[in-house]
């Protein structure tokens, strides 16, 4: 056993004490904590929603008359929901179209089609291309080779995620680069297309897509997902016979018009700072594969859920609150960074930014990506908050979307720091980007807790915004 | 915000670097914990087992042949486990039998069958029963009812579990003395009979079923379960109504005969302390809905996971361990009681018991059943396994199969100590006692994760035993 650790913590605590010394009101924030829960758990409306984005608006990509639908789906609930304003901001967007269904399969005897499906972002095959297949178990053995060593080829990258994390946010970073990268590494070496093994801890079905990007100056050559199982059989097809053909056609492209879309915004002006903005928000975009249940449909019904519970529990901020669904996530970022791009240049004091992005399962905390001093000021929230499963309050990634609030370039208060709600991750990847990410996949007593989770966790910050300033 | 107790908690911790001053191997036990749970996440065999256990051998009910053959199966894999012995242990037990499928509907106008299933110990209707239904709103209402009040009714016991809990066992506690005792305190007032809302947070179309007793020198009338959904029709009709009739026909019955089953016992003797004994189990039989494959399926499997990372990794208990697979948990519990017994009997002196026996989730950490000082003792491996999740080591209940080796009467160590795992408990109820309580609903990499912390658990608890002893 190693003890300096644990000491290091009871020192921090002690700290904490100093921090909290100033404050006496507990019995009222764990009664509205409580109520907070309660509300949830018994009249909640965040499941109902989901049922109704996911069934009757369903996937919305990006330009999608879907994802318009949602955002004024989602203006008509929040309206009455007591904000003191409700919006939309404009984005503008790149408009990738898949086309019609893939084709990808093995063509060395007979046809053995693969589940397969274009990467969001690639360009497409341009009719059928065909040619052997080299295998490489990730980026770095693709990198090995030299320029013009896959003259001709189609590249699989098949490097699986690694399941030995504990954590399946940290094997999805571990290898994500294959599928964002691997075109542009293998055209560089002359392949004229990538097959990627899909992003999941299962062996599947579903080919799960996501974001790919090209190099300037590199050939375009198009990409898709294998499924998990399929990507398997691939390569043992490689393994007995040497060499093996695939046939792919792909019919995806980038559209030269750029789509006029929208973040949806919906706030309540703060009582005694309305020019100190928290902000906390979701992508209300998805990919065109399943419902976006968990990615990131949950985020979004749970932020609607925590401008329902302030409404109906009374409670009155007193920095401004601010919901922000965000457009374009999935394939370009556009809303997170149009968002923060306004904000810097109308000269907009965020203290604090809180996104849900990370599927709708059992709150386990919030990930804090602030100061030393700023994760300390957190710690004053643990043992209000324990109850309710949430004890995870570490360093870490804030998300997606609030992500462009910090940058140098956007940064407005030097003080801003970002929270992401942290639900257990072991199901996120099952479901992420494939056709499984649907209603049913989502728990509602978790989803609930999630939406409670935001909720308490922007009434202490709101009520306690001064801990993070100092 | 309240800072007394915080400020407890950094002094709990200060004494437990205290009590963890004479540890120093803290890189070998984090290599090793690490280690186990790298060998259960690539290739445990917990969810190919528990794959066999649900389809191939399925539900299995204390006296069935599918219960007989989940000892006979369980006894072929663990020998291969390298363990000195594997035996059963016999155990006599009631043998319940619910016949036919059963009727329950409301007979107002036409007959309205409704979702039910007899509650496990209940005696049959004896052909076919009808009568006006009385619903209380749950135990106490139906304690206010006097003597002859309810003659010749049925009556409803329709108290729904309590969302707002974010601990699901606590709300299941707080309501599961209706589906026990109902059927006692309603026939004492004149009813013959009653039936139970299912006890589950959803609204579905499953009846759950479970153990119910009779109250010695009280007339034995008939119980059922009701579906949640169903519960609401009844309750809307007799809302409308005033009163409706409802026909009931159950054919179980216990049988006279004794059923002659096991407990499966494999062990690996102490190197040190080969007269200590930490036993870790779960209990192999189930109800005869679903495949009871989180209930307890799950604990069973990785129970036995237990015993093959231990060998996979050559890890030589200091004291003996020993695996129990309890039979007859769901009605009798005559597995734990006949084991606790027997130890006694022989002056076995174990000085701790582990269970699994809350579903297949995603583990949070311990309940303990122990002393103050145990709880602190248990507090030197928080930080080791805090990676993996686990943050939970509260006071609470050990489990229903090792609650009675602590029992006045058949403890031998004053020291024993019991610890439970204890998994996210979102989901249990979904599946609990229900036909829904089947593979599919058990995610591989959370029951996995699961069998590994109780690896790492008893690795600890064994090597560390003297910590407790004080």
């Amino acid at each position: 056993m190693k003890v300096k650790p644990t000491f290091l913590l009871a020192i921090l605590l002690l700290s904490n004490f100093i921090y909290a010394q100033d404050q006496a009101d507990d019995k009222g924030d764990s009664l509205v904590i409580r109520s907070i829960f309660d509300e949830a758990l018994m009249n909640g409306e965040s499941y109902s929603h989901l049922n109704y984005l996911c069934k009757k608006i369903g996937m919305r990509i990006t330009g999608s008359q879907a994802a318009e639908d949602a955002v004024v789906w989602s203006k008509s609930v929040v309206k009455e929901y007591g904000v003191d304003s409700v919006y939309v901001q404009s984005v503008e967007a790149e408009h990738w179209v898949r086309g019609d269904k893939e084709l990808v399969a093995i063509s060395d005897e007979g046809i053995l089609p693969l589940q397969a499906c274009a990467l969001g972002g690639s360009v497409g095959t341009d009719g059928v291309l065909e040619a052997d297949v080299v295998e490489v178990s990730g980026i770095e053995e693709l990198k090995a080779y030299g320029v013009g060593e896959l003259e001709g080829k189609i590249v699989l990258l098949n490097e699986p995620m690694d399941k030995k994390m504990i954590n399946t946010f940290n094997a999805y970073g571990a290898c994500v680069s294959q599928r964002y990268s691997g075109a542009s590494e293998a055209a560089k070496r002359g392949a004229v297309a990538v097959l990627v093994r899909s992003l999941t801890t299962l062996t599947d079905v579903f080919p799960h897509t996501g974001s790919m990007g090209y190099e300037n100056g590199v050939t375009r050559i198009p990409a898709a997902a294998l499924a998990t199982q399929d990507a398997d059989v691939l390569h043992r097809y490689i393994d007995s016979l040497g060499t093996v053909k695939v046939i792919m056609n792909l019919n995806c492209y980038t559209s030269d018009r750029v789509v006029n879309t929208y973040n949806l915004i919906a706030e309540v002006k703060g009582s005694e700072h309305p020019d100190q903005i928290i902000v906390f928000g979701a992508h209300i975009d998805s990919w065109d594969k399943g419902e976006g249940a968990h990615d990131d449909g949950a985020g979004v019904v749970q932020c609607m859920e925590v401008l329902r519970l302030f409404n109906k529990m009374g409670l009155k901020p007193k920095n401004t609150i601010r919901m922000v669904l965000y457009m374009n996530e999935e394939n370009g970022n556009r809303g997170g960074k149009t968002y923060a791009e306004n904000a810097k240049a109308i000269d907009e004091n965020h203290i604090c930014a809180i996104e849900s992005d990370r599927g709708g399962f059992s709150p386990r905390g919030f990930s804090i990506d602030g100061t030393d001093s700023q994760q300390i000021a957190l710690a004053n929230f643990h043992e209000i908050l324990e109850p309710y499963g949430l004890h995870y309050f570490k360093k870490g990634y804030g998300g997606v979307d609030i992500g462009p609030l910090k940058r140098e370039e956007n940064r407005v208060n030097e003080n801003l720091f970002l929270l992401g709600l942290y639900p257990d991750s072991q199901r996120y990847f099952d479901y992420h980007h494939s056709a499984d990410d649907v209603f049913e996949n989502v728990n509602q007593r978790e989803l609930e807790l999630g939406g409670a989770s935001m909720a308490a966790m922007l009434y202490l910050v709101d009520k306690y915004w001064y801990l993070f300033s100092e």
